[in-house]
Order: C-alpha cells, then structure tokens, then sequence
C-alpha cells in the first residue's frame, strides 16, 4: 500500500481531534460575573494549549516520519491505527485533567491518567519508527543503517519526559501539565534538531 | 467517475466517525472518588475500543477494495453512500451499549442494536463487493473471476460473527460485544490473509 | 484558482456535517424499557436518514458540478461558501424537527425551517450552476450551450419539491419531511438521468 | 517540506471549527412557543454568520497565501499550527458572545474576548506572511520585492478593524460584532482586490 491514503487518514483523525478540544471550553458565568468565570476556567485553558500543542506536534513529527517511508504493509497499518486511536483518546483525559486540575487528590489520578496518555501516544510512535527500521524494504533508500538507528534512539529519548510527568503526577498535577506542556514547547522552538537530519527527517 | 473523490469523501467520513467515539467518554465523579469513577466506566472504554477497531478495519478493508476498483457508477456511489451513513450511524449504538452494559434486561436491546448495526455495515461493504464483483468492467483488469469469486465468499464468511453476536445478545450483552472484539482483534494481527491475495486485494 | 482544494475544503465540510448528524441521536430510557425509549425516538431516526440522504446527494452532484468545472473565481467560492453553510447548518433544522415532528403547532413551525433550509440549500446550488452557465470560461470546452442550458433548467426543477415541501409544513410536518425525503429517494435510484448527460454531468 | 500535506492538514481543522459552529444552535422551547423561541435565538444566529463567514475567508486567504509559498521550513509549519489553534479556539468565544450579547455589562467581556480572538487570528496570519515575505526562498520566484511588500503592507491594514472592534466592545457588543461581520462581508463582496495582484495573490 503506498502511504499516500494512509497519511491522508491520519491528518483527517489528528485535524479533527485536535478541533474536538475546544468541545471541552466553558465558561458558565452568574450573571454579571462573566470575567470572573473565564478565569476560573484557566486549567481548561492550560490544558487546551499543551494538548493541542502535543497532537500538532505529533502530526508533523508524523508528516517527516512518512516522508522517510515509502511503502506501509498491514502490521503497519495497525500500528499506526493504534497511534490514532490514543490521539483520538486524548480529548478525554485533556477534560479530565482541566475539571480536576485543582482537586485535591482526584488532581494526582487525572494528571496520572493524562501523561500516561501522552506516554502511550509516546510509544505508539515509537514502535512504529521501530517497525519500519526493522524492514527497511519499506524505508525510502536514502537512509543509512546509522540515521536510522539515531532516529530511534532519539525517540526513546523523547519518552523519558512523558514518563517523568507520569511520576510528578502524584506529587502535583499542575507540575505533570507543565512537564507535558515543556516537551511541547521544545519541539515548536526551531533549531532544536541537527540541521542535516531534520531535513532528512524532522524526527521527534 | 474515477474513484480518488470518493475514497477522500470516505475517508473523510470514517475519520470523522472514528474521532467522534470519543464523545461518549465522560467520568462524572464526586470529589475524592476519580479513580473509582473512571473504573466504573469501563463499558464505555470497551466499546470505544471495539467501536474504533470496527471502524478502522472497515477503512482498512475499503482500502483495499478500492484498490481493484478502477471507476465508480452511480449504483456503486450509493451503495457507499449507504455504507457511510451505517458507519455515522456506530457512535450512537456505541454509546448505547456502554450505557446500558450492565443494565438488567436492558443489555440485550442493547447488545442486539449494536451487535446488528455491524452486520448491516458488513452487509453494506459485502453488497459493495457484490455489485462491483457483478460489474467487472468496473474492476482493474488484473483480477480473474477465480479471485473475484475467492473475494465474495470470503466477504459472507466474514458475516457470520456479527450474526452470531446479534444472536448472542440476548445472551449476554458482554459476550455479544466479546465477539464483535474478536472479530476486530482477528483482523488487526497480520498474517490472517494469503500473502498474496492481501497483495492484490486484502479483503476483508 | 484550480478546484482541487475547493473540492478538498467542501468534502471535509460536507464529510463532518454528514457525521455531526448523529450527535441528535440519543434514547433516555427508564430502567427496563429500553426498547420502549428506543422506538419513541423514530422522528430522530427518519430524521436522520432524510438529512444524511440529502447531503450525500448534494456532495454526489457537486461533484457531478465540478467535474465539468474547470477553474473557480472569487464570486464562485463566496457562491460555494454559501451552500457549505447552508450545508454546515443542517443539523440544527434536522434536530429541531425530530423534537418537534409530533407537537401540535410547533411541528409547523419545525418543518417550515427544515424545508426552507433545503430550499434554500437548493437555490445556493443552483446560483453555483447559474454563475458557471453565465461565465463559460470557467468550464471544461466539451459542454454546448444547449447542454449548459439543460442542465440549469433541470436544476430549476430540482428545487420545486423543496418549494412543496415548505407549503405543506402547515398542512402536516410529516408530510413534509416525506417530500424532502422522497427527493432524496428519487435521486439514489438509478437511471433517472438520461446517460449521456449522467456521464457528462449527472446534475441535481 | 512540501506545502500540499500542510495546505491539507489546515483545510481539514478550517472544515471541521467551521462545521462545529452548528453544535452552538439550539432553541429550547415552551410547548407551543416554538416560533418565539427560534426568534430569541437571533443572537446565535449572527455569530454564526460572522464566525463562519470569518473563517470562510481566512480559509479563502490561506489559499491564497500558500499559491506563492512553495516551500515550508519548520518555523512556518508552526505559526501556521498557531494560526489553526486560534482557529480552533474560535466556536468557544462565538458561542460566549452569542449567550451574553445582550447581557448588561458581560456583554462588553464577551464581545472582547470575540475580537480579541479575530484579531490573534489575524496577527497570526500577518506572522505567516510576515516570516515568508523575510525569507524569500521558500516563495515562488515570480513574486518582486514590490508586490511582497504590498501584501504585508495590506495585511496589516486587515488587522485595524479587529482592533477597533476589541475597543468597540466596551461600548456595545452588537457593534463590536457588526464591525467583525462588516470585515467578513466587505472580503465577500468581489471587486475589492485589484485584478492583478489577485491573480498573482488573493491576500487578505
């Protein structure tokens, strides 16, 4: 199967998940305290912000993933469905982080719930960069056996923070957002890659 | 008509349909009791993931379908019109089910809606077939009516579960759902198709 | 402008209001009488199919439309802009007669709306065929003027039953969604449009 | 990185915010008081034109945009994700104003978190054009330093109307959301571009 529908798809399910967040914005207000109840409602805010980040993120690191990729067979296939079917998932934690961002302890199982989403997602895509540097047959020829390994071992790396946040969950859930929020951030600043491999392949 | 719009429109749908599952998550909980209240939903997490697989393996299945489907009639372009709309149609009894999994005698109208919505959206993707199997000038030359006839009588087989499943539903709704599961589990792992009629066609 | 991303943009739009459909689907049910809850929601259900029906056959002929389109200028893409929202709007006129299809004054009411949407929908179609019959440059060469004008007669006559269907409203509301309803039926079957001008053109 | 993957992914989150502006319109009603009902709902209306219509041209105006953008470097993929985010936020601050558009004194909040949120969208958009006009590489050769200043020089022309709309909304929601409606119309309306730079751009 050539990659050309496959990508096609996955853009339509991160498009509209990542449109599905602003479902979650609220704000009901007592009449003549609209400003107020706006600002309370600052975690949905935060949390819209990091999750939206994060699906962005995933969607172009996705895009140079498939540009190094030139055919998928069906194990692939459904790897990278189980990838979109955490994406699809994320609206759901992302309301269950902003309603309990405040609350005592239902805080730590919310932000345990949502970085533990993100590590998923994490892994999801590792495993398929994993499974396409193990058939090479699928890759594009220009990638040396070195590239490829470096880009995997540069998303092992990029799992460590989401597991982190998953810890920090239970010590403060603004902490674990701020974690995940963090990772975001760095990837959208430019010049965080090797000149030379982001171009080959803007790997995460 | 060629088939590169219908299949964007398709995929557009299936994507759509697919992302909107996540809808029915919710976790309403009292203060201190998160963890309890997201353990206590965990029909909706069953029946989103049977839910998502269905639909993805669907779109994996149209895939390929379309891939020996070299031009569309008007016929064919309602047949997949009518596909489509079962396909909208999942995330109600999706939500039905999830509701009502463990409600008395409740669970097996449940069971049967759902359980009989995937073998109308298998019927509707099995009369695609059909019609484009009687149609052959339809079809990309490179497929003998051995193969055509190979494709069809594996597509009824694939009838079977769901009908077992609406059966099973007044049973129990947790079985009937178990084995529309199966049915996706089945087709997730690879390996199920001879390599190479999955070559040519990877039907369903 | 080429009409590739026009086509693209107005798949999506219609893809999503097709899907967004189900979201009117719901069936609160006391304890025990699921099946009772489920057959009191048939207005949804009718409602539902007509809606679905009429979009896919509104995207099935603007791709007829722009199959014989060849380029696409600012006041086509506002006339377009038009009938997407047109198209966006649906499911509020769609809910809005499923909860009033059985209450004394309101069904008028709710069937007027939902009729005159069509209508109007209908009249946005046609104003994209008229703009294009009026500015022949915008067309692929092959289409005569006779054709040309064929073709927007027949679109003239494709928005009296929608006219119809408006004046019943007060009569019955689902009379009026039996019309609107039977004008989607009419165009699934096949062999209503002369072939010649089916391949060239299979307009509304 | 090509531009068709980016000009997809953003068609597919404009299609979606556009077509959710619909979830926004309801009209809960007294049995048989349907029609007042449907009347006091206006406000929803006209935010929705505004809102759709807005979007609608941004859409229309990122197309133009990316006619004379050949390539994307990582910074650009991610001011144009910022301008989807603000897009995206969109149907929350028009459902805000819609609810509180004659609400005493949170209206004035309401009507300034509305075009506050145009005008984000329309800096965002200036951000886009403002990083492609510096980095002439990744236009179209046939563009001269002349007619790229042009373009700047009008987007931010653009942006003056959403600011006094932001200062309007002090004095009177409707008027702040009659100025942001009067941008949306005056971009409908043909004829308000020269013809060449049209041609050459459609900008904003």
């Amino acid at each position: 199967m050539s990659t050309a529908r496959l990508e096609a798809f996955s853009d339509g399910v991160f498009a509209i998940a990542i449109t599905l967040l602003v479902l979650d914005l609220h704000a009901p207000a007592r009449p003549g305290h609209l400003a107020e109840a706006l600002g309370k409602e600052w975690p949905h805010y935060a949390t819209f912000v990091v999750s939206f980040l994060t699906i962005g993120i995933i969607w172009v690191n996705h895009h140079s993933q498939f540009s190094i990729v030139s055919r998928v067979d069906r194990p692939m296939l459904f790897i990278n469905l189980f990838l979109l079917m955490v994406v699809v998932f994320i609206p759901f934690p992302t309301g269950l982080l902003a309603d309990h961002l405040q609350n005592g302890s239902d805080q730590h199982i919310a932000a345990a719930v949502y970085s533990a989403t993100l590590l998923v997602m994490g892994i999801a895509f590792f495993a398929n960069w994993r499974y396409a540097a193990a058939h090479s047959q699928l890759l594009h020829a220009e990638m040396s056996p070195a590239q490829i390994r470096r880009l995997v071992n540069r998303n092992i790396l990029g799992l460590a923070p989401y597991a982190l946040a998953v810890g920090f969950a239970f010590v403060s859930a603004p902490l674990s957002l701020a974690i995940c929020g963090a990772v975001a951030v760095y990837y959208v600043f430019p010049g965080r890659l090797p000149e030379h491999d982001a171009q080959a392949a803007g790997s995460a």
